[in-house]
C-alpha cells in the first residue's frame, strides 16, 4: 500500500456522509440568488490567462503568484489559466454573448471550483469553491445594498448569527490619485518595518500593502489616512447613499474606512462578511462594485457589483457556530438477505419492486454468508430485512423482520412491497 | 471591441435560459442515484497524473494525447493533470479514505466536469461534463445489472425512448491472452488498410483498433472473430447471469460482440447506451466491470463496476428528441416603477418586502426613465408593475397595475405584499 497515488496537496474530496452543511448552503443561496433575480451561469475553469492578467489585475497576488497556467502550443496560441476567480469569467460571457447590445442590464450567479497555488498551509486549499453574483449595467447605490442584504439573508437563512458585515468605499480613480501618493510617502517611510512581501508590492500597488494579513503591516496601515477622507463628490454621495439604505432596510453593518479588497477593479463600495470563529483568515464573503471592469475587457463603460462567498469558510463558520452538519449518508428501508446463492436473483427482484415503489433498498453483491449479510443489514442501519431461502423460494413468501422489535412475519413476495408501503404510511 | 477576450476553444458557458434539460436531467440523474443507494462523492479537478497513467492507461488515446497537463515545479514532484474521466480519481478516494479497511463495499455518484485535448471540432468538447456511479467490492453479475438499470432507469424518467443498451462481455485477462495474439496476426495482414492511428495503436493495444471510429476500420473490425469466443469458464457464466437477470427485468439490449471501451482497465461486463439521434459519437453513457483497478492503484484485489453518463451528448439526444428546453430564466411577478429619483429608496422597499413574502421582484437599477422601466416590466414579463410617482410617496399608497389586463387600483403600500398574495393565492 505505499505505492498507492495520493490526493493533490491542497485539494479535498468531499465523501457521501460530509454534504450536510453544502447542501444546507447551496440550496439556500440558489434559492435566494433566483429569489433575487439573479440567473445562473456556469462559465469554464480554463480561460485564456490575459482574462485574468487584464482582469483580476497584473499587480494582484492572485496573477503575480498563485494562477495555474498551462503554455500554449503554439506561440501564438494564448495560455490557459484555471480561473483563480469567477468575476472576470462572468463578464466574459456577457461580452461574448452581446448582452450589452441586448438587454443591458442582467444579473448572474455562480457556483463553482476555483484555483489558486496557496503557499501550502492548513485551510488554504488550492482548490477551493465560491458561490457570487455579478450584476451587470447598474449605477444605483441601492444595487450595491442588494448585493449586501442577499448575502446576509444566505448567511441568516442557514442558521448564522456571529457574522459582521465591513463596509467601506475605495472611490474611483479620481478620489484615488491623491491618496495613493500620500500613502506611498508615509509608507516609504516606513518601509524597512513592513514585511518582505509589502517592501515588494507597495511598488506595484500601495493597496495591497493595506490588504496585507501581517500584524506589522496592519499596525502602520491603521494610522494611514483613510480613502473615505479623498472621496470626490459623486462617490462621496454614493457611500451615503448605501449607508442610508442599509440603515433603512435594519442591516447590522460597520464602517471599515481601511477594508479594501485584494482585487484591483474594485471601485465606489466595498463590503465583507467575517465571522467571529475564523482567526486571521475571516473573511467568508466579499464584494462590491467594479465599474472598470467591462470597460477593461474590451466591452462598453457598465457600472457592475457582485460578491464571491467562499463556501469553505463558509462551511467552517457553519460548523464552528451550528456544529456537526446533518449526516447525508444513504440509508435502505429494507435489505434483503439471501441464505442460498439460489435466492439471489429473486432477492435482486425485490430490491428493483421496492425501488421502483420508491422505497431504499440494498442487498448483498459481495456474495457473502448469511450472518455477513445480516450485520451489513445492521450497519447501514435498515428498517427491515426480508429473508430469502430455501423455503421462501419454494413457498412464495418472504420473511420480513422489523430490525428494531424484532417481531418477523411470512407474506407472499407481491404482496411485500405493498405491506413496506403501508408500515411507511402508518409511522408517517 | 476587437480586443474583447473569447473562451477558449472547446469550452463553453452556460446561460440562465439554458438550464432546462441539464436540471431536468442531473435532477432525475441524483433522485436515482440516491434511491439506489450510491452517496455522492466530489474529489478534485487536479490529482497527480500518474493516476490516469496507471489507471486510465499508457496505451489509451486520453493518456498518450488528451490530458492537460501542468509540470511540477521541482523535479521531485509529479505533475499535475486535470482529470479526463472521473473512475480513477473515485477509486483514489476510495483508497486514501481507508474505506477497504472499514466497509468494503461502498457505492459511489459524482456529478461534474472533466478535461480531454480533443482535436477542435464541432461538438466535441475539452471542458464536458460527466455523472458517474462506482460500485466498489462486489463481484456478482447483479451489481452489473443495477447499473445498466439506473442507466436505462434515468434516460427512460427524462422521456427518452429511442435509446439502445449494448451489451458484451470482454473477458479477464485469461481469456484476452489468446484472443489478443490471434487478433493482432489478423490486423496485421491488412495492416496498410488501417487508419493511420491504427496502424500505430495496433502496436500498443489492438482493442483500441476495435474501438476506431474510421470506417475502414470498423468494416475490418467486423470481420474479425469476437472475444464472447474465447471467454473462461467463469466470464462465460457470470456474462450469462448478467443476461439472464437483464432479461428477467425486462430490460431492452442488443448483444454487441464487438464492443470494446477505449480504456484499459475494463473486465467481463461492458456496455454503452447510444442515441439514435447522434450519428457517429452516438454514445451517451458507457460503463462496465474493472475488477483489476483498484489493486492497480495500489490497494487490494476488489472487483468493481460502474459507468458515466456523457452529459452534453445525452442533452443534445434530449433536445433531438424531446425539443426545446423548458427556459430557465427567472421572471418577476412584480416590477416597480419610480417616476421619481426621489421614489426609488421606496421602491426598494417594496421589492425587498415582496422578497421576504417569497414574490420574486424586480426593479429598475439603471436610473431609467419611467417608460423605460415600462417596457422592462413588459420584457421581463412581469405580471404586475406597481407604480410609485410623486402622488404615492405622499399618499403613502402604490398603484397596482396587472399587466395582461391592463386593470389599475391603488393600495396603501403596507397592503401591497398581502395583495399580491391573495391573487396569486386565488389564482393557484
Amino acid at each position: 500500500m505505499t505505492n498507492t497515488i495520493r490526493s493533490v496537496q491542497g485539494t479535498e474530496d468531499v465523501l457521501p456522509q460530509q454534504w450536510g452543511w453544502w447542501r444546507r448552503l447551496c440550496g439556500e443561496a440558489r434559492r435566494l440568488f433566483e429569489a433575487y433575480g439573479y440567473g445562473q451561469v456556469r462559465t469554464p475553469i480554463l480561460e485564456h490567462s490575459p482574462l485574468f492578467v487584464k482582469g483580476t489585475g497584473s499587480t494582484t497576488d492572485i496573477v503575480q503568484k498563485q494562477m495555474y497556467t498551462i503554455q500554449g502550443e503554439s506561440d501564438d496560441e494564448d495560455a490557459i489559466t484555471l480561473r483563480p476567480e469567477g468575476t472576470p469569467p462572468t463578464i466574459r460571457t456577457y461580452l461574448e454573448n452581446q448582452f450589452h447590445k441586448k438587454i443591458t442590464f442582467q444579473k448572474f450567479y455562480y457556483i463553482g471550483p476555483m484555483f489558486r497555488k496557496e503557499r501550502p498551509q492548513k485551510g488554504r486549499l488550492r482548490q477551493f469553491h465560491q458561490a457570487g453574483v455579478e450584476a451587470v449595467g447598474g449605477a444605483s447605490p441601492l444595487l450595491d445594498v442588494e448585493t449586501v442584504i442577499l448575502a446576509r439573508d444566505i448567511y441568516r437563512d442557514v442558521g448564522l448569527e456571529n457574522f459582521e458585515i465591513k463596509l467601506n468605499s475605495i472611490g474611483c480613480e479620481e478620489c484615488r490619485t491623491e491618496f495613493r501618493q500620500e500613502v506611498y510617502e508615509l509608507l516609504d517611510k516606513e518601509r524597512e518595518k513592513l514585511c518582505e512581501d509589502c517592501q515588494d508590492r507597495m511598488d506595484r500597488n500601495v493597496f495591497r500593502v493595506l490588504d496585507c494579513k501581517n500584524e506589522q503591516c496592519q499596525e502602520i496601515a491603521e494610522r494611514l489616512p483613510t480613502i473615505t477622507d479623498y472621496l470626490c463628490e459623486d462617490c462621496s454621495s454614493h457611500h451615503d447613499e448605501v449607508k442610508a439604505a442599509l440603515s433603512e432596510e435594519a442591516v447590522d453593518y460597520v464602517e471599515a474606512p481601511h477594508l479594501v479588497r485584494g482585487l484591483d477593479y474594485y471601485t465606489k463600495t466595498v463590503y465583507e462578511i467575517t465571522h467571529s470563529s475564523l482567526g486571521a483568515r475571516d473573511t467568508i464573503c466579499g464584494g462590491g462594485r467594479y465599474d472598470g471592469l467591462v470597460e477593461l475587457l474590451g466591452g462598453p463603460s457598465l457600472p457592475c457589483v457582485g460578491f464571491a462567498m467562499g463556501l469553505e469558510a463558509s462551511l467552517l463558520a457553519m460548523e464552528a457556530e451550528l456544529g456537526d452538519p446533518p449526516s447525508t449518508g444513504v440509508e435502505p428501508v429494507v435489505y434483503v438477505v439471501s441464505f442460498e446463492a439460489a435466492a439471489r436473483p429473486e432477492s435482486f427482484r425485490l430490491i428493483q419492486r421496492l425501488r421502483e415503489a420508491g422505497i431504499p433498498a440494498e442487498m448483498d453483491f459481495e456474495e457473502r454468508s448469511a450472518s455477513a449479510q445480516m450485520r451489513m443489514a445492521d450497519n447501514m442501519n435498515a428498517t427491515f430485512c426480508f429473508l430469502m431461502g430455501e423455503r421462501e423460494l419454494q413457498s412464495g413468501d418472504v420473511l420480513i423482520k422489523h430490525m428494531e422489535t424484532g417481531d418477523q412475519w411470512n407474506a407472499p413476495r407481491e404482496n411485500a412491497v405493498k405491506e413496506i408501503k403501508k408500515f411507511l404510511e402508518d409511522t408517517e
